[in-house]
């Protein structure tokens, strides 16, 4: 596995501010990883809203599964439970083990790792939410975090923002963040995320895991419907290899903590005053998810694809998702050859509405082909220098409608072989 | 690009018999490739009747579309065309250059290539089925066939069966031949094939191009009914990258030469006389599939895909599909890693009716997993040493049904990424 960062990484890495209502701590748990961080407890506020977006996986990871029922108690009629519905306390991730395919024994583990949390903290397992990622099929001895989690709610404090996301790393590297500092009425209120990677990519949903906080007072439901229309133009938009994790993972949290200092309380997705917010927040996804695909495994180019004049923004994705996902387009864009020919087969395979005779398509800019047929103005030289840029954008004009779609991907370079050849063993 | 051959070429190749009614004739026109043949030319006697399956991409090459407008001629209500529907003279193809995404350039390249076919032949030019394969987007300058094609007219010998199949060649690292003789009615007749890969397979056609003859007198209608229940279990059933080719063709050419020596004339493909002659045919095809397989590009494991216990065979094709195109799965299987949690992934992103707690997994008749977690008696040294093996058999138990299916493909090897990474430019 190369330690090397990627060549694709930000240059300009945010400094995370601190987030009223949240407080991080990281430990290393020894759960596969050596001499690294592999556990982050989260600590939130009484009263924080929770929202989130999964894996569409037939065969889900024990945690998924349980955020799922945690999140699915707010549509239960129990007055029971309702109290507690839409609400989180905590959340643990760990790296290394995925806690996926371990059966009975997964959905013990996750319980347990609640329970574990949920002491320490005072609160009902029901609150903690849980992630893992990493191997397939080990089985997780969540024993490991007795104690490890007491530990950490004590050590808790509002700035480890870089050290959380550098915790729930595995092929990652570098750790991802995002932010940013919007007005909601007359108040300052911030958001904060983090995500990792870095292959088994695709979507739906189009990451592994990633995490969004901010300390706005987002009622639960309005929560899930700004995750919900956020999500589909960013890590949906993503692929690395076409392959879908079972442990996807995106969860919302709103602390609601810059009530405090005048912040509305919002209880509606569709409130007139959320509308610079959910900008913002859609924007720190998109950050997040730019980076996910700056980090595919061995990638060497950022590529983004742009299907335009399709039938429909949907025939459009499924054009731009044929393109990201073709195998020989991406070795191509690892060899600098702007092989259109292999555009045009994976526009072909798409099985859309295309016509040959109607489509175009540009490298950075430039026009290769048009109407069928190589474009006349067509420089091999301009060209190849062009697909020496380390960001590649291809776009493809179908000529037949006012469907537009973008889609984000790396190259597929043998360093991705090597990384996936060399895993788990 | 690798010049070796693949180390899962078949041992045992057949020694190709000629075949009563083709004549084969081989050329280096020097359309790309320096020092090697790139033409070949079959030339079939009168009333040899055809059939073919082409690739389903939206953007086909110019020969596809040549092809399909000549069978199609046969459903035409026009007495002037039927003369000639369903019936071939002779077979163009020609590697190196796939004369696809050619525009008005690469329809008037096929024309002009089966005018002088039809030429040196004495036929229509609607008589002449071609070929194309190599890169995309470059125009096919058909002048260079002028003076070849009517040279290999007069060459053409019946046994040239083996350079016939080396001239159809582009990454390919062996030629790929089968043949079959059987019984029809009391007349032994004869069925010989060619394909040819090596990359950009997926179904639908799962090959770049295949041709098979036979010396049976079997009406076009038949013929074409033969090739379609063929072909699913075979050419379609085959992925190397997931990526469909902009030309795949699949051509069947009966010459009815055996009905000399007493073979019956059949005229529908559910005679009863056809049942000993349809399985051998089935095998021919069947044979040159797996052998696309064994040399698909960087190729170092064949690997074979049961999934059984689903809901439906459409079901277990999608799922082992999905399993055969994970670049996951095919990069752990290059790295001797009997990776199940990434088959488990494969499964789940299939989007078919999977329960990960009545999933069982085998690699090589070794079972990992059950019940939705690692199998009990599961020996990392055992499967280890099972891995090395140069044929890897994955099966899926899914317990659901009885809807079972096969899929071949091969392995991801850093090999794949540096032949299509440095193919065009």
């Amino acid at each position: 596995m190369s330690s090397a960062v990627s060549p694709l990484a930000p240059t300009n890495v945010p400094e995370m501010p601190t987030l009223a209502g949240v407080k991080l701590a990281t430990a290393a748990a020894g759960i596969r990883y050596k001499g690294r961080t592999d556990v982050l407890l989260a600590v939130m506020d009484k009263g924080t809203s929770v929202a989130g977006v999964f894996t569409r996986s037939k065969c889900p990871s024990a945690p998924v599964e349980w955020c799922r029922a945690k999140l699915g108690a707010g549509k239960s009629s129990s007055k029971a439970k309702s109290s507690k519905a839409g609400t989180a306390r905590a959340l643990v991730v760990n790296s290394g083990n995925a806690n996926a395919f371990t059966g009975k024994t997964g959905r013990q583990s996750t319980a347990l790792t609640a329970t574990i949390a949920a002491k320490a903290l005072g609160c009902s397992p029901a609150e903690i939410f849980l992630a893992s990622t990493g191997v397939i099929g080990e089985p997780l001895d969540a024993t490991k975090f007795d104690g490890v989690l007491g530990t950490l709610a004590e050590q808790a404090v509002p700035g480890e923002w870089m050290n959380a996301a550098k915790a729930i790393m595995t092929t990652d590297t570098f750790p991802k963040v995002a932010t940013a500092t919007v007005k909601l009425g007359k108040a300052k209120v911030t958001i904060n995320g983090m995500a990792k990677g870095a292959g088994m990519i695709a979507p739906d949903m189009a990451t592994m895991l990633a995490f969004v906080f901010t300390d706005a007072p987002i009622a639960a439901g309005a929560l899930q419907a700004l995750l919900k229309g956020g999500v589909e133009d960013t890590f949906n938009a993503v692929t690395i290899d076409g392959d879908t994790s079972t442990s996807d993972t995106l969860l919302a949290f709103a602390t609601g903590a810059a009530a405090e200092h005048g912040a509305p309380k919002i209880s509606r997705a569709s409130d007139p005053r959320l509308k610079a917010f959910t900008k913002a927040f859609h924007a720190v996804l998109a950050d997040l998810a730019e980076q996910v695909a700056r980090d595919g495994e061995g990638a060497r180019k950022l590529v983004e694809i742009i299907v335009e004049g399709a039938t429909s923004k949907a025939s459009a994705r499924r054009i731009a998702m044929s393109i990201a996902n073709s195998p020989l387009v991406k070795t191509a864009i690892a060899g600098e050859d702007a092989n259109w020919g292999r555009v045009v087969m994976a526009v072909g395979k798409a099985g859309e509405p295309a016509d040959r005779d109607k489509l175009a398509i540009s490298f950075n800019g430039i026009r290769v082909a048009s109407r069928g047929a190589r474009d006349p103005s067509y420089d091999e030289a301009e060209v190849s220098a062009a697909m020496k840029n380390p960001k590649i954008q291809i776009k493809v004009a179908l000529g037949l409608g006012k469907g537009r779609d973008r889609v984000l991907t790396c190259d597929l370079t043998k360093e991705y072989v090597a990384i996936n050849g060399d895993y788990r063993s």
